[in-house]
């Protein structure tokens, strides 16, 4: 199996847990059917579409090319009409959201590294950064303000620091081909994720002031 | 009176209806003058402009084309002097505002559907739902946003979904020719929101976990 | 010292006391690192992103020209580090801050201005004063909604308000070419900024709804 297969394999794979996660937590909120499709579809591919929108690559890739919103959308109504299995099983669902996350901050790196030299940007790597980052963590900060809530990735989590990570391991391995580097940043991003996850890793943060 | 004439008055019906329920609701959260002419314009034009930048139409008709933010602010700024007796007379908007969303509607799939060939974008029925979703309902909800609310359309109101319902109806009409397919999106979604209005309809949605 | 080093310098001053304001509000949601990089960041530099993308400047200049990001990324890692003194003297923020609001008003009409001519935007005073507005305080507003709060700037405070008056300065100093009207732009919003502060001056508002 090719390694491109490897990565748009990864990619499916991160779209429906990025959905189910943006599904759950409309059902947490109580929303109805066209919250859940919302929230599950902004989940999965507005990092995305924010990456392609800076990049002008519009119209973005995630609004036109069907099979991305229709697995977004369909993982949404699945996620709504089997709700109660799927709440029951969110923890699992945390795996491969962190494999989705790899795939999701290698592709961003792969197409801002590939859109520097090609658009006359010089020095790109803090860009190939922050885009990794947006691509991977994007959605999920737009999911949090959706249901009203400060974006989880900004307060406790390793996720979207793992992403920005990733971005530098592709740069960093950049030198061995594409597809070598969008692997190796895959690798890097799901095992910092995962280990975040088993060990309860956090960055730091100050105390938070009494009101 | 020709198709055009009655789809760009009923497009300004829309602007003022939305700018008011977006100064009503600044109105609501007690924010100054400059709330109401933000929440007014963003409620009115915010989603016309997200689509366009989706499409890469920029700048935006709604940022550069005079009458549509004059439209808006003018409207804003009259909710905001004459605050009282608005939200008196609150529960009327909601006919106006019916129409708007059906001319928002109908307009956003217009754009959308023609963009698409004239672009080399196939299979895009699916763009034209979403993006005449978002013409219509995006301005309501970047206003709750602002307004530190979860966004109604995703909790409740049969609304976005009325919208989207839209953009396949103008799918279906379309080879009547862009002016019908418009007037009957309009007819159909105006008719289904004012139904859901009257006799209370909602989306299924799940039950609200306790906290 | 020419105009044109005076402006960048005050716009640098703008990022620095822009990316501090984002972090200080980082801290006090008790947000970890990342909270305070994306903060800081945003605050700064998503107003004009914002601009960029609704001219179609893509890439905007604020993601991938080095100096403006790495200038709010470094200010936003040392009010992390040193967050309990910066948070003790954050009142003496406000006064760079004000000098930043005047910079960006200034370049986002300047930029706005002379970009209409070029794409064959006619009447462009109110994109001015939007955009004028958008780029100086539109980054405060992301903050907010980040911080799961209701945008200050839309509630209570002369800050966007004297931003889009800056548009207007602008406009009306234009004949006197560019770095004049740039230099008046600045001179009158951090005039009015800094009395607003110190005298208390708010934009009328209607009373707050009894809930």
């Amino acid at each position: 199996m090719s390694a491109e297969i490897i990565i748009e394999t990864l990619n499916y794979v991160g779209i429906i847990a990025f959905a189910i996660s943006g599904a759950l937590k409309a059902g947490e909120k109580g929303m109805d059917l066209l919250g859940f499709l919302t929230l599950g579809f902004s989940t999965a591919l507005a990092g995305g579409i924010m990456r392609d929108v800076l990049l002008g690559r519009v119209p973005p890739v995630n609004v036109v090319y069907l099979p991305y919103p229709l697995t977004a959308l369909t993982a949404s109504l699945l996620a709504f009409f089997l709700y109660p299995y799927v709440k029951r099983f969110k923890d699992y669902v945390l795996y491969p959201d962190a494999v989705g996350l790899g795939a999701f901050a290698a592709i961003g790196a792969d197409i801002t590294a590939n859109y520097c030299p090609a658009h006359g940007v010089h020095n790109c790597w803090l860009t190939v950064i922050m885009l990794s980052a947006l691509t991977a963590a994007g959605g999920g900060v737009v999911r949090d303000v959706l249901a009203g809530e400060i974006p989880v990735v900004l307060r406790r989590e390793i996720y979207a620091s793992a992403a920005a990570l990733g971005g530098l391991v592709y740069l960093v391995a950049s030198p061995l081909g594409r597809e070598a580097a969008m692997m190796a940043t895959i690798a890097a991003v799901t095992t910092i994720r995962i280990a975040a996850l088993t060990r309860g890793w956090e960055l730091p943060r100050v105390k938070r002031e009494t009101p």
